[in-house]
């Protein structure tokens, strides 16, 4: 079997889990759980980034293991995005940014009118703008239209694990993405993660079901492991859905039959 | 991490998959797709076994690789299940049985009520059976209670791959029963094996769903690979699901801001 | 449009709502929501009706108003169940009874193995038998092949609102039975209702969706409307699912186009 | 019990169902299907307005029967979309307009960033403007602070029957919105209507499920008591979800116990 890669913006990885910083009960855990997710891309807001975030630098810890992707959690003006997006480009020597413009402080749900004029003037000032959306697929087509690298539409409201609201939607987004299509937000357990690899998406980036869950460094392997078995189950072409049942052991010639 | 055995009727297993053998492609197909599988249980129909499946002696060519469980797949009557495993253990040296007893020609469902004869009347007779049935808490626990080494609800018709059509009640027999639970029937894909585990399942069998599908080895891998992250969620401890929306990264003192 | 009658026994009626009578908040609120209902098919507890619940006669009041059906429930045997059906049948003059055999005290799941043996007595003995089953396709068939008047399989567990856990079941069983089907138990809404009659069942019985709502009489007006659009929708024959779009609106020669 | 009327813009109606004209098998079943639905609101395309629909005048037909809702179906751009609605308000003499902004032929889902300028637009040229969106509660909260009367938000794409994909996100929308909430697009059957009422919207458009129904007068009748029954149970106060049973009928001292 050949090696089945993920490339944004012309960088492979061969994990196609994205694993969050925040939250996790302690440095040593966030580590652990790092190691056993096997995520290659790291996403960091940048004021902990600037914080260095449990009470060590995080970024000298991580340095040369993982694929950073600074994020602008918090912004909601594209103002604030992208003054943050270059304020992290300078700091951390990315050009890479996740894209968070949120339209409401309660729901952290994206301003996806905002969204798009902060990805188009970061497109054109030469960053890799990997943007968090709503699961609608014409917002996502216009983010590939200026230019994004890929989008990362939403499952679920941040930190709630209702994992993906809406599949129909995510389905349909994957099916006509132009640029890699990375779930963002909602999974709550592994068969979430594996269920949006199914549907088509490239990858999945969740923080909260691994660091807030009772032993993060397990969730960990199991978020790593749903994502590869989603992944080669979409590769293996699954049977269609039945409405009738059909046996799978032969019927005819049974013993006393 | 020690070591996360299924044990049934003092056999331990380290693999939670269970394979079926039937509807591979070839013999070839079936031989890798099993190795993929890392299922340490293969179920066989006792015709299948008689006839050598796939112009070979089936048997031989699995023999101390696998645990065989036989099963009466196509029996309708009591006598007929009875007789059938009562075959299968002459020919096959093994007392376990997956004790198949068809109500219904179209839908392959159980009948609970002659199952609960054949299980009582096979258990007396020294058999270790492990009963496909409904997905009804009463009917789990009465085959528990006349000694049923397993019970092995149904997610949903047989070849149908319509996946777990009541969460609810596969998590609620879980919950209660006092002997393991393999969810058997209608598993589609690998987000259906990961919830299973998740639910509280204590391993999955699935065939149509790998034999079936466009790509049979790669299929087992991700079945082997969702039973896996599933088992790891569940003793990893799950995030709660909110209504809420909570944010991963922090918000005070943003650039900005 | 010719009258839609339901038909059960030989004796038809005009609503295809049942309603049980207990829990409410006290008797002119029930007598109330009885009103609102439309309900023709009243279910008493055996029990209660002795006791004459409400503090007065609770039959006296509906004598002649409604058709009553008791309930069988909190039975755990087929003895009990058999004695209860008996006692009613002296004390309210009726040969119709709601079958209840309960198999957990916890779930209140029914235990079908004892349910056929008490159907079938009691049909022998004379009665009109409609038993409160699971959502088992076979089991469904078998009360029929035993002469049950109707099945009344669960969408959920009694008092949880939980709607229909499993509507491909109900579906199915709907699609075969040789007798009416009235789902029973699990409703929590109109729509609930609603999607009952839509899978093809001929009634609904509800009694805590109503009782214990925070309005009784507005949500028996609720059900009853619910359970008349259901109806109606499944006469009129929805339009098939579709996964892409379809404009309703001509699109051809638009303004500006 | 006072009358529930729905107010959009100061203008009040006693029907919760708004019906589209299209794609009906001949005039006299559309106007039957109207009466049967109880519509006060009739959305009519401006193109087929001006082409007199069904060969007479449609408008002609329902003057002073129904309030008339002219959309903007098939607009792509803003500019088209307030071109026909100013042409709809001087032919139509209405400043009421459903305001329609595709953003994608193959799935007709609306275009949110033009369809805030168009709203912006036409609010300020004295429209009263009900838009079509999607089920964003960002983009839902924008056009209500534009001036929106009301928002529209799907619940699957037009013409699909696929009921709300995402109750979640409407009922978080509704919980929220500062102008009434109408369901448009998605429904299927009356349960979607009830269900859609029940989330808290304050009313439900829809065309294609009633007119390209089996039996449309039927289907209209079953979409207008669905509404109602919906609307009630809202009102009512559900039962709360439980995940465990609860008896209705009293447990103790049974007959036989």
């Amino acid at each position: 079997m050949t090696q089945d890669l993920l490339t944004i913006a012309g960088k492979s990885f061969s994990s196609r889990l994205f694993l969050g910083s925040a939250g996790y009960p302690n440095q040593q855990v966030f580590l652990d759980s790092l190691a056993a997710s096997g995520a290659e891309v790291l996403t960091v807001s940048v004021r902990r980034a600037d914080l260095t975030g449990y009470g060590e630098g995080l970024l000298d810890l991580v340095a040369g293991k993982v694929w950073l992707l600074p994020n602008t959690a918090g912004c909601a003006t594209v103002k604030d995005a992208v003054l943050t997006a270059q304020l992290a480009r300078e700091a951390m020597g990315t050009d890479w940014v996740k894209l968070e413009l949120i339209g409401d402080r309660e729901t952290l749900y994206p301003d996806v009118e905002q969204l798009l004029k902060a990805a188009d003037t970061l497109v054109r000032d030469g960053f890799t703008v990997l943007p968090y959306c709503t699961d609608d697929p014409v917002v996502c087509q216009r983010l590939a239209d200026v230019g994004c690298a890929a989008v990362m539409p939403l499952g679920a409201p941040i930190g709630t694990g209702l994992g993906i609201l809406n599949p129909y939607n995510i389905e349909l987004i994957c099916s006509r993405s132009p640029v890699p299509v990375v779930l963002d937000a909602g999974i709550g357990t592994a068969s979430d993660a594996a269920l949006a690899m199914e549907l088509g998406c490239d990858a999945v980036l969740l923080n909260t079901a691994v660091s807030r869950s009772t032993d993060p460094v397990r969730m960990a392997a199991a978020m790593r492991t749903g994502v590869e078995g989603g992944r080669l189950a979409r590769l293996a072409g699954r049977i269609p859905k039945r409405t009738r049942a059909e046996a799978s052991s032969p019927e005819l010639g049974l013993i006393g039959g």
